[in-house]
């Protein structure tokens, strides 16, 4: 008889679970539910289109239901909850009261944007950027607005607030740690970032906390330390934590970090012993790291599709595992970015790793070649095993493919003379330098060890 | 007493170790002797100073003799041919019968483009493209000009013909292999290459050799095969030799590819003994392949430079080695970019290797995110190791990055299936989409395995 795989949720992880099993298992039949309207979208996309690069929100969505129903056989049930999950019977339940048995389940519920738990949260005006109707209802607030309050630093906060910046709006940083992309950047990278945004005129407050939220019947001001700060909308990019519902439905163990513990197969556990039959991905998950000795939640779009793509796998009977994470991310804010991949130096102290840093600056081309653009390169390594450990970039362009590149040396356990020595770099003028910027800073580490 | 360190050649191999051997030693004193008259710059850059991408030729030169003497006190003698080195007396000696002493010496002489053997072939009208003089010859000849014959369709051919093609002329590209970029490209990829050169204009004629060049006192037409190719000048970009008349002079031992044989150290032999104090960088000299069992010439100003830093160091009194080499390269030809690293197809089947091989194309934007170029990647594995052997690449941006990205791969002995599983990319949609073409090449290779 053919397997039933029942995924639940539209995400990244979920809607690359569903087409991964499809793809492995032709006779299977594969069903998704989700609550959402709008599936087989990047969410990453969102600030882009606020920002004008983007067309449109129907841009951004590659498939409908229709789409996976003709192309993938594929069933997508949009708008619908699921109210239980009986893993001894093997059914789901959906609102409507209907059961569904499946032979093996995959939960990719995703994450909700944390809201902080202050007075005016709840507000009309208070926005966070998770779905395209979070998009959709921000370009409406956009009209006519004058200015905003963003709540976080983080990457999707800053490209927030470009996005808006650039729309017209004034535009206000407020950040609880005292530097911008707190915990993945170290404060002299994000120090780059930041005087970048506020060449574009956006404002930061840092190392305080979002006190309150004041408005009567909608969002007019935020409050932060002694400060008032009159807004017409707030963006919440305050972090996301897993959306737990359906996995506490279904009693499986919830790790450290407040999301699923899943095993190198993406198997849950429950009360420590691994469950059969059912596979996680994406944000609801917490995984192993690949450079810190502990776990780790990668929140990544590109994460999420590596895991749909081994849960949907495993589901579908064959064997795939997801290893080590190192969480590679690279971000477009305005004309800049900002990228980077592994340990900050702060993260790697947290877990009493000692530090060696090395830096250079220079440029994307040859010097004499017009049009390139300034790139600042940061490699970290462990001063006992010499082994590189994070990196992190801000430039004008082609971040994307160095953050790869000191990703693929971090997953290898190369070490900094390794990569000094051997670790070569494509050369021509219009794209790079004769010694590629990363080998400088590699270079750089290796004199200091 | 100070050490003596001499070097002679100033080109990426020669300059890099004379600046690297001072800072490992204060108190050297480093001289260069070079036959040329201009120090310190990128053969690379000649064919975007002929289209007119880089605005002159002095621009291209970073840095004049003075400039070494007051920033780095290394003494350069440019015009200065070395007509003598006596390695049981430590002195070299140059054109104007001076001897000078030294502690260790390093060669980096070079190599010359070859020029088949054939009638008139030291006409008038001939260029080869190595140095400034040649571009400002070339650039000369370029004026009043109607047509051009470029000799040789690896990649500085493929970027002079466009050169040539952007500034009016009408360009005829003889190669005698079957495709263009042959060897360390597979004719699949080469294929896609050659088409673009073909929509700007290009003319190809392969699988002939060039049989003759005619002209009465300067290039009037190629003679190749049944046909003439009448032009007003010919490039030849047949390749490059090493040069060996101070090798030669001082006895080493030369290897089966014509180039100088080196230890990791970068020191020669003679009659299978190693030489000590001498140390060789660059075009001359013939290193390990990382990727095949056997030696290769890199020629790449990539290698030079991390080939001139080796052996600086050593000739310092300091110890590094130079690995195996992937020779990763890129090439931009009009708005195009190729790109490789490691063996091509027929290189590896050359050695006896049983390759398996996936391609995947797609864009290096999101799909809904303007500007996105089409990139397509080529992975070959081991059929019998699984690990990757080399990768081949063509598109409109930002395949640099990548080159280095699955060079590291390679490099670290990275089978397809680690790549597949463990290897990361960085995801925001301006800059990739959210698998990144070269992640589902791997795929594409795994499957197959």
């Amino acid at each position: 008889m053919a397997k039933k795989i029942i995924v639940i949720g539209s995400g990244a992880a979920g809607m690359t679970a569903a087409s991964t099993a499809r793809e492995h298992s032709n006779d299977a039949e594969v069903t998704v539910f989700t609550e959402d309207e709008y599936i087989a979208y990047s969410p990453c996309a969102i600030p882009f289109v606020l920002e004008g690069k983007i067309k449109n929100f129907e841009s951004i969505v590659m498939h409908g239901p229709d789409f996976y129903k003709k192309e993938r056989n594929i069933a997508v049930h949009i708008k619908t909850k699921v109210t239980g999950v009986n893993m001894d019977k093997k059914t789901v339940t959906t609102a409507d009261g209907k059961e569904h048995p499946y032979d093996s389940i995959i939960v990719a519920t995703g994450g909700t944007v944390f809201i902080p738990p202050v007075e005016g949260a709840n507000l009309p005006g208070v926005f966070t950027v998770r779905n395209i109707n979070d998009g959709k209802a921000i370009q409406k607030a956009m009209k006519g607005a004058k200015s905003v309050v963003v709540a976080g630093a983080g990457v999707i906060g800053l490209e927030m607030a470009v996005a808006l910046k650039h729309a017209g709006l004034d535009v206000t940083v407020i950040e609880m740690f005292p530097q911008v992309i707190p915990r993945i950047f170290d404060s002299d990278m994000a120090a780059m970032v930041q005087e970048y945004c506020e060449q574009q005129g956006i404002k930061f407050v840092l190392n305080i906390p979002i006190g309150s939220i004041k408005g009567s019947g909608k969002v007019e001001k935020v409050v932060a330390g002694n400060n008032e700060y009159p807004c017409d909308f707030v963006i919440m990019s305050t972090g996301v934590r897993a959306n737990l519902e359906i996995p506490n439905m279904m009693g499986l163990d919830i790790g450290a970090l407040g999301a699923v513990r899943v095993s190198p197969t993406l198997q849950p556990y429950k009360k420590g012993r691994l469950v059969k039959d059912v596979y996680l991905a994406g944000d609801v998950i917490m995984v192993e790291s690949a450079a810190a000795p502990g776990p780790t939640m990668s929140q990544l779009g590109s994460s999420a599709v590596r895991q749909g793509r081994v849960a949907g796998i495993n589901a579908a009977g064959g064997y795939a595992f997801y290893p080590g994470v190192l969480s590679a991310f690279i971000s477009r804010i305005g004309d800049i970015e900002a990228g980077g991949t592994g340990l900050s130096k702060g993260l790697a102290e947290y877990y009493g790793i000692s530090v060696v840093e090395g830096k250079a600056t220079g440029l994307t081309r040859a010097r004499y070649y017009p049009g390139g653009k300034k790139i600042t390169v940061k490699i970290l390594a462990d001063k006992d095993t010499h082994k590189i450990l994070g990196s992190q970039m801000v430039g004008g362009e082609e971040i994307t493919g160095r953050v790869n590149w000191v990703t693929a040396a971090i997953i290898k356990g190369t070490t900094i003379e390794e990569f000094v020595s051997g670790f070569e770099n494509a050369y021509c003028p219009p794209t790079s330098m004769v010694m590629d910027i990363v080998n400088v800073a590699a270079e750089d580490v290796a004199k200091k060890l």
